[in-house]
């Protein structure tokens, strides 16, 4: 019998000001293996339900509540696959938890909640019932990436020293949310954000480097939170320092005020024997030094050999044709993808070890920790 | 009423070797205003068929022929709004002018055609029917591209006087066809590929940059084209050195043998009070240079306001999230799709001005005047 | 009368390992305004009168003392007019001391002594005798960076929010010092090079950054000091967080375990309506961010009307010729030789403000600040 | 017997004006090696005694004529080693024929004279009498140039296809010759610069990449030369296509209207197994592509082991600072000192195969090749 295409859900992403929605679809649809089936894309339950219509999904929803509830009601052959949340930080524990409980696979965005707390609660839920589930940490879905985590891992600049993570923004550098801009507004009210804004919606992409890309965690650290912005209640400006579960440290500077910066995460991970480095201003390369070789710049490209064969799946085109945010995106989704496949008996390729449930319960833990060690001027806070 | 997907078929682009099939099902797929409803996606029927199925197209059909004469058969309210064209270049012809009798709207590959003359009957047939055309010059739709266009037009630097275009490859330095390579067997292969293999894949993209980019068109040409891999039919290597209707000049360079070059397009226009620069190496980047001022790097970001009105609608993300290869075809698909609504009466922004009928056909004199020029060893020959 | 070359003495930089004695040299001789006239060039005696006539200084002596006291004694219109002192940090201060006590001009290397009551002593003789004294924080030199500091005090950037300044090195990142190598030997051995070996070094060129390119300075610091080599007594890695003098904030980050880092310095300074970044990777350019702008590159040339005048004197070719790191250091050699030829009537362009006796004191007080908070498990540490 | 200086005459290079006098007597001081002996710096006797005596020579003489009577009537002990030549075009002929004749060593200026029968006319000198001659193409004095050279030799890409070398100035792209700028005037001037001036000028450096860098010579040329800018007697803009002696083909382009291009010079060679890729806007990195390995980047400095051991003496100081023009300019200064030493028995390392009098010459007979093509339409030449 011929694959059908997955059945996605969506939770949020439908507000004409949202901006992580339209990505998702776009991400979702690139690649010829899934639909848009069933959202509950905004607050109100006719406009969702509208805004369902507009965005062609098969069935509109008025929140998440009854879409969960419809699709678990349906018969299997029709009800989705996963669901995709992309509401504000406030809104992703109560779809994930309902969605993952009725045996939906989930791909949430990032942080995973508000509170360490609930992201636990999430996590047994998770862990119970045995849904797959990824975390919208969207730089680990760059294939260069994925490849630096692949060549730290095999060992190529040895025992890892250093992890210096970075992530400067510019579009907090003045009170936007004083004009009513969407985007600005809830990332800097604690109520929806969380007790961190920079650290939170930022901050947490450049620990996962640290993590997903060099492959170890923090085991304590101390962190700077400032909001240069005058009347700001949350960080606009967040550094950490951290110990290293091996004996190694990392640096972890994330920034909305930097004026000129865009997105411009990226990481540098020294080893014993090398060093390797990575930012999505130049995405499509991978640099790795090793003493006094040439240094050599990996490329982009289905065709080059030296990508390991569980990343070769995940590039598209051929070399000189650049893939970007969008094709990151969506090889988080097509993880998602092929592991519910994969749980079916259909063939598929093996999926790459993307941020699962535990990355973000990590993340929400680095937050925290972060939070709190700022609160008593940058003392050290154990992470476990 | 609700506004609905556009309805597109394909023809090509479902073999397993086809590069570009799948980059066009992207872009039409992302952008979640179309979809894939009818196929003829490969030479022996009952495969073209059964590639349909698999790639979710709503209806297969086993050849071009019977797709439009299927399509043209059903009622409006089902058949197709346009075709997608993704066929080698002697296939292109066909079922081009067949969709545009049959007052399809056609997005083709380039170059057009194998020869000028059919290049032409394609264009009279086009004009007659006045069908929406739209030629897959994909580089014109980096909206840095769009965007040197604009600012040239608006005189930002001064009269062109030099347009440098190059498009180097290395992907051909060794006889790959001689490994059975799809991809390169039937581009070395004149009953295919034209009368021109560098020139007619990649020297025609260069050339448009001339024409899209600056603005300008060539009035006579003297081309060097070369083989350098032994044994092969047509150029590898193709240079051209152009007038052009201002009295400026131009040197087009396309290179199959460059070894390292991956897919390295790009313009820099010198007028007389400024200078533009692109590159797909760099590509959500257009630098603007004008005498004694610091250099201006015009970045890519739906939110910087320096975008005209027009361009606007073709950039998807906040800067610092980088679109790539499938939004620029995306854009193409986005242009005819917008042309084909508002034809409809329906409320979309303005189609930017993307290549047509008289670019592919412009593309194809140019072809045939760089073969005829190096023929007789770099004779000039005039471009009507 | 016309004017006459600078007579220059110089201590050290005279044994064939020494790495700084040749780019010294290089930067008295490149403008042909200076001679090397008395040299105290190595440790013994004999070896040090062999390498000042070797290397053609006009005299040659076997220590610092009978170069100070030999040169004092002679009338003034034989004697040298400053001194340039180019040995390990702990033989700094005898030098410098000495030479400005007699009242000659100082040009002396970073970091100024081993301690800060050493580095407060020889401020308290050079404020008494006013002897010109530079401080060779060489990288203040780039005309980029001068033009950076001008532009952050014109308010270019508005206030200062957050300064980063890094130095990532990976000589060191193997144990380089067991192998005999002489600049490594004496770089990680306390007693040559003071409580720190990596902040010394390379973390005062970084902080001297805040000073001098974004016109700040630290008033209180946490540091984390790191040996990763192991057998190493001093600290190969090295990151301090600062508070500044205005409510802003910086990190300072050096390193010399960054294998396939080579010297690569460089700021980011952003402020309330704009950022500047400079990097030595790309020295002949500055950037200047400012919003919803395109991204401004200033570009290194004398003829570019956007250098203030006080910095057209520093750049001695036109666009395109890369002047590099020898030309930064004898920018310090002209600041120097400027200052002392107009105190003595003589007409010369304005002397830019570069790093003085109170640069070298600050830098001290950085480096023991930074040691002692490091001991503290990172407490913070009042800067005075 | 202790090694002495080598004793350097300079014929031009003296006026207020001059753009190249200053950066050749950087170069011949900066290694602290030579001095500055006998100037003929200026057009007006006077003058050029009172401009030698101001920059420091030791002799002034009022014309070339008299410097090289007077040098070679001097002993052997007290004479000139080498004359630097610094005048326009029409000016370098007569002391570069006389100063060889009188046996002493020539660094000229390039292009090497304003004809090609003058040119072969100081060859036929300078092979009598055996006198050290090189020619000032200063760009294969960058050591990355040189490594490629020796890459290229050593069949690092295998056989040579194709080489680009481009040289983009904007400099002139306004008539500023009628604002009196002296550069400008003698440079589009037909009795002082030659026959062509931007190829002339830059060209000629373009295509000694083609000689050095790549190892080939043209066997053919045709050119495009055009002056964009109103009332301008000589070419602001050179195209040539080159067939070379191996079957390969070359393309030469430079520019004097390419505004905001500084001297952007640079070039690519692709052989069958490689490329090389150096622009002096990158200057201390030498790119070698090679199939589907990574791209690799050799970086300068000192350490690196991939340098071979006749261009490490090249190089000054460590990896990460930056030497740069002058450093350039002095290596060829170095290469005729060490030539010049070694004549003499004295110990120095090997000099590195800088371009010499036949390349001087091979400049002219470009030159010459490509104004003649240019008359005739673009007609090829052949060059012998």
């Amino acid at each position: 019998m011929s694959r059908r295409k997955l059945r996605v859900g969506m939770v949020g992403g439908g507000g004409p000001a949202n901006f992580f929605g339209g990505p998702h679809r776009r991400a979702i649809l690139i690649d010829n293996s899934a639909e848009l089936t069933a959202g509950a894309l905004r607050g109100k339950p006719e406009e969702a339900i509208a805004s369902a219509r507009e965005l062609f999904f098969t069935r509109g929803y008025g929140d998440w509540k009854s879409l969960v509830a419809g699709e678990a009601a349906l018969p299997e052959s029709e009800r989705i696959d996963y669901v995709t949340i992309v509401t504000p930080n406030d809104a992703h524990f109560g779809p994930a938890d309902a969605a993952a409980s009725a045996g939906f696979g989930v791909l949430c965005e990032k942080p995973l909640t508000t509170t360490l707390a609930e992201a636990k609660r999430l996590q047994a839920t998770v862990q119970a019932s045995k849904s797959p589930f990824v975390v919208a940490y969207t730089y680990t879905g760059f294939p260069m990436v994925m490849f630096a985590r692949r060549l730290v891992l095999d060992g190529a600049i040895g025992e890892v020293r250093k992890v210096e993570a970075w992530y400067p923004q510019g579009w907090l550098a003045s009170k936007l949310e004083a004009d009513g801009q969407k985007q600005a507004a809830w990332r800097v009210d604690p109520a929806k954000a969380g007790a961190s804004g920079c650290g939170g919606d930022i901050g947490t992409h450049a620990y996962e480097f640290v993590r997903f890309a060099a492959g170890r965690r923090a085991t304590r650290i101390r962190a700077r939170l400032k909001a240069f912005v005058p009347g700001r209640a949350l960080d606009d400006d967040f550094t950490v320092l951290a110990d290293l579960d091996n004996g190694g440290i990392a640096t972890i500077a994330a920034s909305q005020i930097t004026i000129g910066a865009q997105n411009d995460n990226g990481f540098r991970v020294s080893g014993t024997s090398g060093t390797l480095e990575w930012s999505i201003t130049d995405h499509t390369v991978l640099k790795h030094y090793s003493g006094g070789e040439p240094l050599r710049l990996y490329r982009l490209g289905a065709e080059y050999n030296y990508f390991p064969a569980d990343i070769k799946p995940y590039i598209r085109v051929p070399s000189g044709h650049p893939e970007g945010f969008h094709e990151a995106l969506a090889n988080l989704h097509r993880t998602l993808e092929w592991t519910i496949r994969r749980s079916r008996g259909e063939s598929c390729p093996t999926p790459f070890e993307h941020p699962g449930i535990e990355d973000g319960v990590a993340g929400m833990a680095f937050v925290e920790a972060a939070v709190a060690s700022s609160k008593q001027d940058g003392a050290w806070m154990e992470l476990i």
